[in-house]
């Protein structure tokens, strides 16, 4: 399994390298990399996962927390370079809801075709609800509403809105790592007994050296891929949005998108919603914020103010979600209802990409 | 009560036969048509009961979810037919608000009056929390909001959340009456219970004759109904939003009004919920999906975009009845809330009709 | 205690009076009067709740149910005199978002330090979580969205809204008071433990004596505040919304605040609840209306529509504490997530007040 993913991540890179610098087509140059970015990010994850155990649950937990959704990051900064702001509120967009509906939905489905009824932490799915209502429901609306009576301030706004959101997400990692770390011991337990069963891959230095050189590569293949999504966006018709929303987002996410819905077969629903709704925090809360200062400190600052298609998908599924989870149990149609909502929005996205 | 139920029908039909056909008064047709249908429709609903409770559980349950609201189809088809798209929104709306908070309020309301606290099955309300979300929440909000921003594509819009809707729908059902049966058993016993005091009415063969009479006559009433929709528009300086709001929707779902809150009183709530909240979702995820894939055969497609104050009425009414429901538990003050709901939302439709 | 804060009223009222008839500057005697309003407020509550005690439960109840927020009337009442119709609504918003978030926050932040996971009643929760989503997400969303499709007959949508808010607000009372008082008792047991201990000050006439004079010296100090509100907002370039959101919405409830954090601290979260989430309801669904319906007798009248921007908090606010709440239980990251909420809309009034 590793060793096909490293050699399917090779012949990609390899593959890039050559359509890139062999000028064969923009477009060909655009999935080629998307794809090459998919094992890479899966190794990345692996290497962060690894080092994590080794670092202990608390240090671990922290690592996961601020590296789980690295590739996000980096195509985000790669797409601030190229003034691509629309792309980076799209790929923020894209994330929340397909990693709150598609993923969350999907584990559901498959986990409920297999066990009639699921159970999960009630504690730990009500603190990461009221995290979502937080993190998407005001942090993101608030920017967006209020600038459209007001055009001054908008950074002082945006600014506030992620300096407030970055310290919750921290103290949210405090709560969980250390003063209720008892709430959320069995994922340390789960994390534990995935240890024993083989699944951590990595020794120390070389998860450290995975991480570094995937990282790189990671960074070249962002590089051409954000690179062409202008000439894309012009040869298919697709908007910005809809590339952001979607493909973006699919790439960044699909080897959590794995085992999140594997975790749920194994009726490990605590792991599965961890990954799911961790991951939308994560990139509500923490990539966000850092992708805002990083466009302040490269001087040319973009504002958390989304279009209104985009902020009322987060809304609406993120309260779909809730109600999904404060009842502690997931069954075959909770999964269903999720994609379905899923499917909606993408339909949605879909018919603005010709607008 | 039957005998007499029927004598009234019988009267109706002759004096609105009477009223058109002697050209008395447009007015006069649209109310005494209206009327008809009211006795109508509880023979229509008593018709199908009986015929379900005949065919079994399983087949029962898809009949009574997918006929139980055969007058509000047949009276959007007529709509459809004359243009009147607005009308057709507007009862769609009417019957979620009226279901949701007036019907569920009053039943809420009157049982707690007899009993301090009531109880129903939780992980039903949780389910139907869950498909109210989807069908109302996500499915009207995303073509309404999405085709503000782009007006190319929006049939590919109602087209796709159509279809999402009604295969979550199907789904459910599925949902219910197999995979999950035994959740939603106490419904099956309650309705065996019914049966056995005789409330079940027909035979098998009668039912279906009469099922079929009744669904004639509707259909006959409903002609008359909305063909004078216009000119009482006019006349009495009420919007066609208001009519398909308030009028439409009180004709249609009568009948089922009555069982709703009788049941509440006898302390079955389930039953009560299962009329009220399912009937909701019938309308939102069966006959609006329905009602769209119609209009599309009929070569004249009507889109599934509401205007703002529908759509705001029909979000916060779920939201609320979510918050209600969620706990298991009703009381007469929760009953008040919702009914104070409906009253406020009238009003607003209301001040909407003269504008 | 209540000697220190009886001299500092003395004092502020003195000052406030010097600086006024002194002519010394318009922003001083904004801001003294304000300061001033703070003790008198906690004195006119202290008042009530011993009157509340010598009454009996239910009376009691009814009392501070009323007079509880007598402050935010009174500044009312002189800002429609001004006709300052943005200020009052502003104040109404502040009021809430403050209650809601800032005091629920700081107390289940604060209570959260001492005691790991605190605990509250789960009916009485749920039952404040639906008024909730009633007396704002319902009755104050209506007009507003209503009103921007349609201009006439703004009046009479106010008037039905303000109309079903303050009976259900009375129902509820009804409904605590009597039908369902058991659910409500520990909040009595609390009460009548609290004045065991000596919390409950002043005799039935030396109360009611108190209660005059300190609303007749409220009156004075709001008259003078109000009447400065546009020169301050002139001079320090501030705009009536954020003066309404912050400034008037801190004096009002200043007392409140410290006695809902006390008993958080003293881990009796039912007391600190009925405080936070009872201001609101008062406000929203008592308040609110008497103020509409002052204006129509005052010839005046106002309408029950926000702004955007306050709309929008209102009912996010809303909508975050009931997910915190409908778990029955609080903890620090809980207290933390509110106060975060708090300060990323104060951020936004605070970017709006240079537009």
């Amino acid at each position: 399994m590793n060793r096909l993913m490293s050699i399917f991540a090779a012949v990609m890179i390899v593959l890039s390298a050559v359509v890139r610098f062999g000028h064969v087509s923009q477009t060909l140059e655009f999935f080629v990399s998307a794809v090459a970015i998919i094992p890479l990010a899966a190794m990345m994850g692996q290497a962060t996962e690894s080092i994590a155990a080794h670092a202990g649950p608390r240090l671990g937990g922290l690592l996961s927390a601020t590296f789980g959704n690295a590739v996000e990051l980096i195509i985000g900064i790669f797409s601030l370079q190229q003034g691509l702001y629309s792309l980076v509120k799209a790929s923020i967009t894209g994330s929340i809801i397909g990693n709150l509906l598609f993923v969350l939905g999907l584990s559901f489905f498959i986990g409920g075709i297999r066990h009639p009824i699921q159970y999960f932490n009630l504690r730990v799915a009500r603190s990461n609800a009221s995290m979502l209502m937080l993190g998407v429901g005001i942090a993101f609306v608030v920017p967006t509403i209020f600038s459209m009576t007001s055009q001054s301030n908008r950074y002082t706004l945006s600014f506030g809105v992620a300096a407030v959101s970055l310290v919750i997400y921290i103290l949210g990692l405090f709560f969980s790592l250390f003063t209720h770390r008892e709430v959320f011991a069995y994922i340390e337990d789960a994390s534990a007994e995935a240890e024993e069963h083989g699944e951590v891959k990595y020794r120390l230095w070389p998860a450290i050296l995975l991480l570094l050189v995937a990282t790189v590569l990671v960074s070249v293949e962002s590089d051409w891929l954000v690179g062409n999504v202008k000439s894309i966006a012009q040869g298919l018709g697709w908007s910005e949005v809809f590339i952001g929303v979607v493909v973006v987002a699919v790439i960044g996410n699909a080897a959590e998108h794995a085992s999140a819905v594997w975790m749920a077969w194994k009726n490990r629903m605590d792991l599965s919603l961890e990954i799911a709704v961790g991951s939308t925090l994560q990139v509500a809360m923490f990539i966000a914020p850092v992708l805002f200062f990083t466009s302040l400190v490269m001087g040319n600052p973009f504002q958390l103010v989304f279009s209104w298609p985009e902020l009322v998908s987060m809304v609406a599924a993120v309260l779909l979600v809730v109600v999904l989870m404060l009842d502690g149990e997931s069954n075959w149609l909770e999964g269903a209802m999720a994609v379905g909502a899923y499917l909606v929005l993408a339909v949605g996205f879909y018919t603005l990409q010709s607008a």
